[in-house]
């Protein structure tokens, strides 16, 4: 019934929608500058560009069509890592190969040309990232479409950029992994019962309680993200209340995207199997 | 940057995402069998049909597969009113005659095959309607695909079945009167300010003081919707308080979904005018 790219854009709107989540914009929750309504936008702007992923253009191009989509609304970045977890399970959903072996042999076919699309995506909106690796200040994704000579001078494929990156970001991390933690959570979805929304927010607290998330690293500090990471076991344990921490994380502008984004990976995943809306 | 098609999608978002709309599902409201997630699926499977709402196809084929790909999630009818209200504004946005004439021409145009897929469209999801005009029962809109003989006998185009259908059902009478409550709804939105979701709201409020809903006069009685246009008054008089009113509706199980649809109208309109998200 509903094909790749529409499942990745439904587990978009299902991702935004789940609650609670801590710290992150969703039905209940949102930021004055961040709003629930300019994700609605960005996943209806992303889609022709997760069409292409469905297809047979380049990952690349196609990563870098739903960016330029999802950025026609006010909020800035709403779901760049989203898109960006989604887009190469989109094209191993459509080339009958999504499991983690599948979508490794979509990112290892990844070209230099991807990278450089990569790159040319952070022209259309502001992601909040990380310091480059040493030695790497001119692969700066600040640098955005102005770094493709230096990818192109290094040979660095799409692959290789996550390579780089997977220690510090956890969506790099998930593309060198063959998505290990998204496949891992789309079984939690399914194994659990109830309206998706709770599915998708139980689903975001487990793996938030197992691993720092890293945008939480990179704004906030390690010693945050660590604090973040024993705060969702403590909710899962049930020593916590979530509609309270997700009022505290809101107020001290802690913000698990990178989980999220992992969070729609796993919804996506979870589509494709079969999850009943 | 949205084409209108697009913007179609995001209407059918946006206006479940207004809230408070006492009633209605929304971001803080939803009943047991229909959540607010449904109507997310409901939106993202609408798409095809509201792209041919914005080509060339015929108008009553573009409204069948809409509602056959907003019937694929696990809720029912989430959206059939918003889509008929939105799709003859879709064509005419395509032709670059957004006005009250132009939809107006649009409505014009329909055929006795248009009628026959509006009634096909009824076979894809339980719709609840009010019975036959007097003498019509081979009209009977759940009569679904079976009624085509009729409409052909009859000779009966698809703007001659609303026309038939106005006197009790606030959709058809849109589709009659040139959609002047979702185009003078959409001058409301533009001329408020803030947050689209308080906007929706706003509108939605405005509309059900100015008519009684025929949703509710069906499904609750004349003299519900007479005391909901009451209580919609109240409520933009500063008398009573929407929240606890919306949390009253929805236990008495009164749903005021024809002004939800207007809504979805008015919002479609307005982005087209402009409204940024």
């Amino acid at each position: 019934m509903r094909d790749p790219a529409q499942n990745a854009q439904l587990a978009l709107l299902l991702e935004v929608s789940g609650t609670p989540k801590p710290g992150n914009v969703d039905r209940h929750r949102e930021y004055d500058d961040l709003r629930f309504e300019q994700f609605m936008a960005g996943a209806v702007g992303a889609l022709p560009g997760l069409r292409r992923a469905a297809g047979t253009d380049a990952l690349g191009a196609a990563f870098e069509t739903a960016i330029e989509g999802m950025s026609h609304q006010s909020g800035g970045n709403t779901q760049f890592g989203a898109v960006l977890v989604t887009v190469p399970l989109v094209r191993a959903a459509a080339t009958d190969r999504l499991t983690p072996e599948g979508v490794a042999a979509v990112v290892e076919d990844t070209t230099v040309e991807d990278a450089c699309a990569f790159y040319r995506a952070f022209d259309h909106v502001a992601v909040a990232v990380d310091e480059p690796p040493e030695g790497a200040d001119d692969l700066d994704v600040r640098r955005g479409g102005d770094a493709t000579d230096a990818l192109r001078e290094r040979g660095l494929t799409l692959s290789g950029v996550m390579e780089l990156s997977a220690p510090r970001d956890g969506v790099a991390a998930e593309w060198i992994s063959g998505f290990e933690r998204s496949f891992e959570a789309a079984g939690w979805v399914l194994a659990d019962e109830g309206p998706v929304y709770r599915r998708a927010s139980r689903a975001f607290l487990r793996l938030l309680a197992a691993e720092p998330d890293t945008f939480v690293a990179t704004r906030n500090g390690a010693a945050t993200a660590r604090e973040v990471t024993e705060r969702a076991r403590a909710v899962l344990a049930g020593d916590e209340d979530p509609e309270a921490l997700a009022e505290e994380f809101v107020r001290r502008d802690i913000n698990p995207g990178t989980t999220a984004d992992l969070t729609a990976g796993a919804l996506f995943v979870a589509l494709e199997r079969g999850l009943e809306v």
